[in-house]
């Protein structure tokens, strides 16, 4: 097979890289793989799917806000994304507070929308939360900083990652572009810009290029190749000696539905949906996501230095890390779980 | 064992840490430790051994003019690192010499001795060099650039790598340093700062810390552990989620001998020793290095595109890669080969 630009991954990097590559270049035949069944089975399937526009980096603050507003465009056109802005809340000890104090002012002056809350509206917003912990020594051993400030920005929050990924591949196929399901990239197929038909080729002194790439199902070649396999690039392109500049490493997010936590879809003054917003704790960036659809609560958090950099195609969760590392520090602010 | 700093590697990375270590703290035990049987037997036993202090980071050219004293002053210390200052020329195209003037004027700002030489001179210096290849259809097709100017950098020269490896490692130990040769790192133990003697420490919520390394000889502790492997590297860090932000990537240098060769230690002008500078030619950054004392040329370039990432403990050179890519390149410039 033979296309002008071919996309490497169905997720939702590659079908909205897709869409966009067919809306700008409606004559050149677009065709996207896939080595799942549908889109957006791989890490679109196990994204946290929430959204902000408050960023320290004005370039993510940019990429962000034309984000959002085209979700929001997609959603007035009828696709049903449960796009819900339910805010992103930081919660922070005043050490904490003050460090980000110039990226707060940059965020502001660029029209991000925040508002700041002190810890006794905090404690009357969000029953039962745990501000500070004089005399409690395990909360001093694990050294948990207390809740000083609240940093609540509006213009963010959840929806579902696999509506978007729809939205996007149905798009796509509306302008006519083609994806091919349950076909593997196995190698990318590296030439020369002008092949002389000699052995070995690229040869060093020649300009390479990518001229397709090799799949279980056969060879396709491409004017231009677009690898957005996300966290499976590397298996492309290590070979060609191509850094990713990523390295795969195993998340987990733990999904909880329990009555005792209905406390969490009850409040009020932060959001029209009187559900918690996106919650960043202050110790570890342990988050909360309360998904107001099937009321349960998201908990991730990530742990850096001790897990191996590693690609699992069908990672497992491990229960001992929710009891031992997430919810220790968890029930320690929120004695509700 | 138990040491106050453990310094992974007896390369010359590792050696010349541990020297500056133990002078800084000669009351600390520090203890080396290498997987091969002596100093520099590593990728250091394969380094071009070229220094220069002409670079376009203005950090670069501290840390490395800061390093030529150190070289001189080990000379007059008594160890014969060998040390040739034969200069350092790149032959550029107008257009790529016009690309760094910017860098050239912040260089001789900051004291790097530069001369700047004009085709003619060139040809003139370097007995049968081609500058130009109007008509040359091969070099049309291999994109080769002519040579308008030549760049010499004064400071700049060669080197025993093995040589400068034992002055470390025998200033190290005559400090009180310890080296262990055949021993292996086999990995990292990673603890908490503050342990509490709970199982799968460190926790998320404690400060993570490497509290030493398992050898296949037993495990050694240590206050502080310097992972000076170089690109094995990657092979402790890894399993501990950290990235060294360098990938393994095999390079190769040919070292040459040929009675032809010998019009290039017979040049006039460039410095005193009469043999032609550190080259880099205008194409692929292609190199040669004039070995005096053994009167070989030494001749390297980085295929980077195409070459995978890849750790090899015993990498073979490959006569294709010569042949097919570096020969085609350096016969067009220096016919002599």
């Amino acid at each position: 097979m033979r296309c002008d630009i071919l996309v490497v991954g169905a997720g939702i990097l590659g079908l909205s890289s897709a869409y966009h590559l067919k809306a700008e270049n409606p004559r050149k035949r677009v065709v996207v793989i896939e080595r799942l069944r549908g889109p957006g089975e791989g890490n679109t399937a196990k994204s946290e799917a929430v959204f902000r526009d408050a960023f320290t980096s004005e370039t993510n603050r940019v990429l962000a806000s034309s984000s959002i507003e085209f979700f929001k465009h997609l959603e007035g056109e009828g696709y049903n994304l449960r796009l819900l802005f339910t805010g992103y809340l930081w919660l922070l000890s005043e050490e904490q507070f003050e460090r980000i104090g110039d990226a707060i002012r940059d965020m502001q002056r660029d029209g991000v929308r925040l508002t700041i809350y002190k810890r006794e509206e905090l404690e009357r917003l969000i029953p039962g939360l745990v501000t500070s912990f004089e005399g409690d020594e395990e909360a001093e051993l694990m050294g948990l900083p207390p809740i000083d400030v609240g940093l609540l920005a509006h213009n963010c929050g959840c929806l579902r990652a696999e509506a978007l990924t729809k939205a996007y591949e149905s798009m796509f196929l509306k302008l006519g572009g083609e994806i091919h399901y349950r076909v593997e990239a196995k190698r990318l197929l590296l030439g020369a810009v002008e092949e002389l038909g000699l052995p070995g080729e690229p040869h060093v002194w020649q300009e390479p290029q990518v001229k397709g790439v090799e799949t279980d199902r056969g060879v396709i070649e491409a004017e231009t190749t677009v690898v957005a396999a996300g966290v499976w690039a590397g298996r492309l392109l290590e070979p060609i000696g191509f850094d990713p500049c990523m390295r795969p490493k195993k998340r987990q997010i733990f999904v909880l539905s329990d009555e005792r936590l209905s406390v969490l879809f009850d409040i009020e003054g932060f959001n029209r949906h009187r559900v918690l917003p996106f919650t960043i704790l202050p110790k570890c960036s342990l988050y909360l996501k309360a998904e107001p659809y099937e009321r349960s609560v998201w908990v991730g958090c990530s742990d850096e230095i001790g897990r191996a950099f590693k690609l699992e195609d069908d990672p497992q969760p491990e229960l001992e890390y929710y009891k031992d590392d997430i919810y220790p520090i968890l029930m320690k602010y929120l004695p509700c779980f």
